[in-house]
């Protein structure tokens, strides 16, 4: 049986399956603002736009929110409906991806001030370019983990688990550019560090849908894979679609 | 009635109740490795001992497993007992502090890496004074978190929570010289980088810390005090201590 059947068939209450639907929903809500916080915070460093990144850090507190909110949801299905297998595996992955999504909007908010703190500085810095294309990496790394979460889908997750090792490694590429810029032309070091801590948070981005990416597979599959090889990540999904 | 009468009073079961405090204990027992794991980050950092990094780095196997257990045994709880009230946010917090913890010994192991690189590199650097008083301020966090959890105490939570505060401060301190010296001599740039990724990652592990205590007090008190003030979150523990 599916994961899908399986949690439609086990429980009788409707309205118990709409306040499950109802927190899987607010979750893709809470996504959809990372997201835009997000891409508001490259686009604010790329171009120098201060006060679009002030914008962007203010979303923290609606994501802060939020976070709180549907914490507060799960432990009320929890303790009103008693939820067992699927159903709490629903509620728990949803809580995990919760404090996840966060995480994110923390680190694209510590984002926003250092581009702020760049576009105040006024210098021609390296290092854009590189932060351009690891924060479009990312940031597809968590629509697809937002789409996964939307349809249940262990493939697409397992993707973003591949999408993370290509983060990893294009940010160890653009750290060492990085360094070699600095040691060339020290007085540009304050800057370039500002770079460096943006590239860092974009790859904790990363690491953080990976990890929403794994709760998602817990949800679809039972199995717990975090802290599992790629490869162990490849046999549990393959394993869910050979039941559908 | 206080959160432990409440707890007690409430539940019939005996074998319930050792459930419960058997999560708690393991959670304490997982906090002890991850504080063995730190001090000896820090110890083997300042002291250049590449065998002792080495070794604190591997134990972040142990740490994994220990919290994938602990959240199967918190999953199974809520499953076969249908916990309510201040035993389901015991199996919460402990299971949000379980991961607050595996994310310290994250940080931990990536710091004996960079412990490691530098030993390698041979280099007499700046900021080891820094890392050690940084270092032993999170681990006192760190040694009060678990201990509040050990004795349900939201005036230890609370003082952590005052400790994150001054880590923060010192920690900007430290970067601040560490920029100095960097711009004074570039060769030390790649040295100095290492130092400072260390800073962060014990900064970062003080945020964890205040994290857990954060859920502490969300168990004895019931109110979720993340994203709160210190005020406020004196506030609640006031009213805590108020109702014993």
């Amino acid at each position: 049986m599916s994961y899908e059947q399986d949690r439609h068939s086990n429980h009788i209450s409707q309205s118990f399956n709409e306040e499950l639907e109802q927190i899987r929903t607010e979750l893709l809500t809470m996504g959809g603002l990372v997201e835009r916080q997000l891409s508001d915070a490259v686009e604010a460093l790329v171009a120098g736009d201060t006060e679009k990144a002030e914008q962007a850090r203010k979303s923290d507190q609606a994501i802060n929110d939020m976070e709180m909110m549907i914490d507060e949801q799960c432990t009320l299905i929890i303790a009103r409906r008693q939820p067992a297998a699927a159903d709490l595996r629903l509620i728990i992955s949803v809580s995990k991806a919760t404090s996840d999504l966060e995480r994110i909007g923390d680190e694209t908010s510590r984002i926003c001030r250092y581009a702020i703190e760049l576009a105040n500085d006024g210098k021609n810095v390296r290092g854009y370019q590189e932060v351009r294309h690891i924060g479009n990496l990312v940031r597809d790394m968590l629509q697809n983990c937002l789409t996964a979460f939307a349809r249940s889908d262990a493939e697409m997750a397992y993707k973003v688990a591949k999408q993370d090792k290509e983060v990893d490694s294009e940010y160890r590429t653009a750290m060492r550019s990085l360094m070699t810029y600095m040691m060339e032309d020290p007085r540009y070091i304050t800057s370039i560090m500002n770079v460096m801590w943006i590239l860092r948070g974009l790859e904790r981005i990363g690491d953080h849908a990976r990890n929403m990416a794994e709760h998602l597979i817990y949800l679809v599959s039972g199995t717990d894979v975090r802290h599992s090889s790629l490869k162990d990540i490849k046999r549990t999904v393959r394993e869910v679609e050979q039941k559908k």
